[in-house]
């Protein structure tokens, strides 16, 4: 289509002059972008909606968070890479509800409604809280980049509030970082945080010693890293003790307030609390009027379709997926990106009349760093530790980010780090330190009362 | 001081364990950091006062907003500056009022208090709107890293929303950018958006042509760049013409509001409108109790004090100087350095007794990019226009740059721009496309109605 050669129509009326079949991909993350390249060749036209402009490299989140890379460092405008697929064309706009039979989503509070021939929903999962949705205020999850922005805030905020305040309880309230969730997010999270209070900060405080934080790393099960073998959790939890970490397995966390987390009935006063304990599907699948599971995803058929509805597929994180020897499917881009890919083939199969083919999740390994330069993986069946891990986490990191640009400043800013111990992105916006100190204020009054 | 090693005083109290004068600086830019670092090795205690935690390269702010910088690359945390000043303590936390007489300010609302014994001020300026703070709203000025993402925001949004229209009319008003006030930043800003336009948006979009975009700088006066020599504005302005800018000289802006501008009472219908034109001191000037000029700022002493506080500087962007030939003093980063370095020797006189010295501003040159590899120079008397305008106006910058690491970054990001016309951080974060939506579609329809 040849821009501004003619008036164009709205993108909400394109099939009165285009008369192949439309695909509407809801999501821009790995499994929407999969299924739209795997499209690319097929007779249809493509509508990809997402409420960003961009793709972003989720296993790198926790480093945005905590102020190594930038957060234009892991994402991509998803326009940009769709650029040369003709038949694709991008929306920035947020859907609001599926009608599956009607066959129609409606965008901008309902305002707006687009047809299509075939949905493929790919529109993630948000943090889960146990049923807690009011724990969410004090304890960020890590799904977006907002979610990184705020936790970078958080994270250099209490180390700004600890040099200004004279109470001791305060102070140390705000130098204890409590992570909930013992998963790769939590021990990566939880694993880079010793870095910055022991290395990068070092001498620019003249009233708090930041190396004096607590980071607390709270899992529930009996392990770390439950989707790993134990022998590798094991590894994770002496990694993680070692650069200082205290980790509770076997922890349930009760309760999550202004003033911190209770813990197996012990009240822990922390300014700061990360929450990398559960996810759940996007509210947007509760649209489709099928059974969800108790994640909120949705429980689609073999081939990805949702049942009873042979024209709507799920792809991600939102899409519950079992392994046929019984186990889930994890929520790791890897399985995204196959379960994207299979639904575009799928689609492919269903518009010329073939079978649909089912989903077989392919595990290329986990891995996990802990801090500078360790890591724990199982790749093809092999354990890594230490060093060795470290360098493969590395190596499968830039190989998997997308551009050019990105890989290139990535490397440098890992390169720096790993040379000067500094931190490139230290950086505060968006919020003033005047409300956190009224917080963290407030909270040291109530310990006081209590 | 040892951190943690007994218990700290508040630094609201560190008079009480340390006699040394209190110099309290007001603002951690060019100006404060200078007077910070001339500081040094004097028998004083310092508390520089910011309420960022960043010191911020504003010379390439407008990159920032033209989405080829990252906010990081161009900031650097102000304690990580000082780390190793010893006499140096550095507080983030908003002043809200000075009390000369009594000499202490007062921080967080009013509700701490910190006297000193010297102050000084450098608190820098605002944009100023003539008199219309209504219109602020509309056109967003660029002095802060929150200016600059909210510009890059709105910039990079108005694709997205006239991707979606389909009406010719309110498609037009997205894809006019008007730039008011041509001076360096304005000038810079509408050489930027050309780039953007007609390359690295290429081929990304299908309903419309994003190289169809206009681009208005409007300038009040006779011509552009009205601090530099006239033959150098009248080849700023051919050079921007070349890249398809449209530049309106003596052309007075009287109105600004949701549906674009009013211009010489033209009508202009345009949904970016960005602000150039003009700066007033920070308001924290006015509580000094002293005479400002019309632009807010303090009418210093030939020394850099307030009048009748001879214990109070100011420096930057906040003072108002004259220099030997009645010419005022402009408001730029060399300026403000030499002002600041002035301040902190000025005290050190003070302190031993002696006169204090008056300021002689050293004019370097002036600089100002045009586009992608063109600029304006005059440097010691001579005047330098294109590429080796531009090669200049890069080595300053990178050799003005603080840190290693942002000199890199910068660098890269840079060698990345010029070789594939693309923009590294075309990143949307901080609101929806929805809210954009709404309003550009009322602008639309009041302009259907009128």
């Amino acid at each position: 289509m040849t821009p501004a050669s003619a008036a164009p129509l709205s993108f909400t009326d394109a099939h009165a002059i285009d008369p192949r079949p439309h695909v509407l991909i809801v999501g821009g993350g790995f499994a929407g972008l999969a299924a739209a390249r795997a499209l690319a060749d097929a007779p249809v036209r493509i509508t990809l909606v997402d409420r960003t402009n961009h793709h972003l490299f989720q296993p790198l989140l926790y480093q945005v968070a905590t102020a190594v890379l930038n957060p234009a460092d892991i994402s991509v405008p998803i326009r940009w890479l769709l650029r040369d697929q003709a038949n694709a064309t991008v929306i920035m706009a947020e859907v609001d509800a599926i009608d599956p039979d009607a066959r129609r989503v409606s965008l901008d509070s309902g305002t707006v409604h687009v047809a299509f021939d075939y949905l493929v929903l790919a529109a993630g999962a948000r943090h889960a809280y146990f049923g807690h949705p009011e724990w969410e205020a004090h304890a960020p999850g890590l799904k977006s980049l907002e979610d990184a922005l705020e936790m970078r805030r958080r994270f250099l905020l209490s180390f700004e509030a600890a040099e200004r305040t004279s109470a001791a309880g305060e102070r140390d309230a705000l130098l204890t970082f409590v992570i909930v969730g013992g998963g790769p997010t939590g021990v990566e999270l939880a694993g880079m945080i010793p870095e910055v209070t022991r290395h990068a900060l070092h001498r620019e405080f003249r009233r708090i010693d930041p190396a004096s934080a607590r980071v607390l790393l709270l899992e529930g099960g009996p392990r770390i890293l439950p989707a790993f073998p134990p022998s590798l959790s094991d590894r994770a939890q002496r990694d993680l003790e070692a650069l200082g970490v205290t980790v509770r397995t076997n922890c349930t966390v009760t309760r999550v307030d202004a003033d911190g987390v209770v813990a197996n009935g012990e009240r822990i006063p922390a300014h700061t609390v990360f929450w990398g304990a559960g996810n759940q599907g996007a509210p947007l699948a509760a649209t489709l009027g099928v059974p969800l599971d108790r994640a909120g995803r949705v429980r689609v058929r073999e081939d990805l379709s949702v049942p009873g509805h042979p024209h709507i597929f799920c792809a991600g994180d939102v899409a519950t997926v079992t392994n046929p020897d019984g186990t889930p499917v994890p929520a790791v881009a890897p399985a995204a990106n196959q379960m994207g890919a299979l639904v575009g083939a799928n689609i492919r199969r269903h518009l010329d009349g073939r079978a649909t083919a089912p989903f077989r999740y392919w595990n290329k390994g986990d891995l996990a760093t802990i801090g500078r330069h360790r890591a724990v993986a199982r790749i093809a069946g092999r354990e890594l530790t230490g060093f060795v891990a470290w360098l493969t986490w590395l190596f499968v990191h830039i190989l998997y980010l997308v551009g050019i640009r990105n890989r290139v400043t990535v490397l440098v800013q890992w390169a720096f780090q790993y040379a000067t111990f500094q931190r490139g992105v230290r950086l505060i916006t968006g919020t003033t330190v005047h409300r956190l100190l009224r917080a963290s204020r407030a909270a040291h009054e109530r310990r006081r009362a209590a």
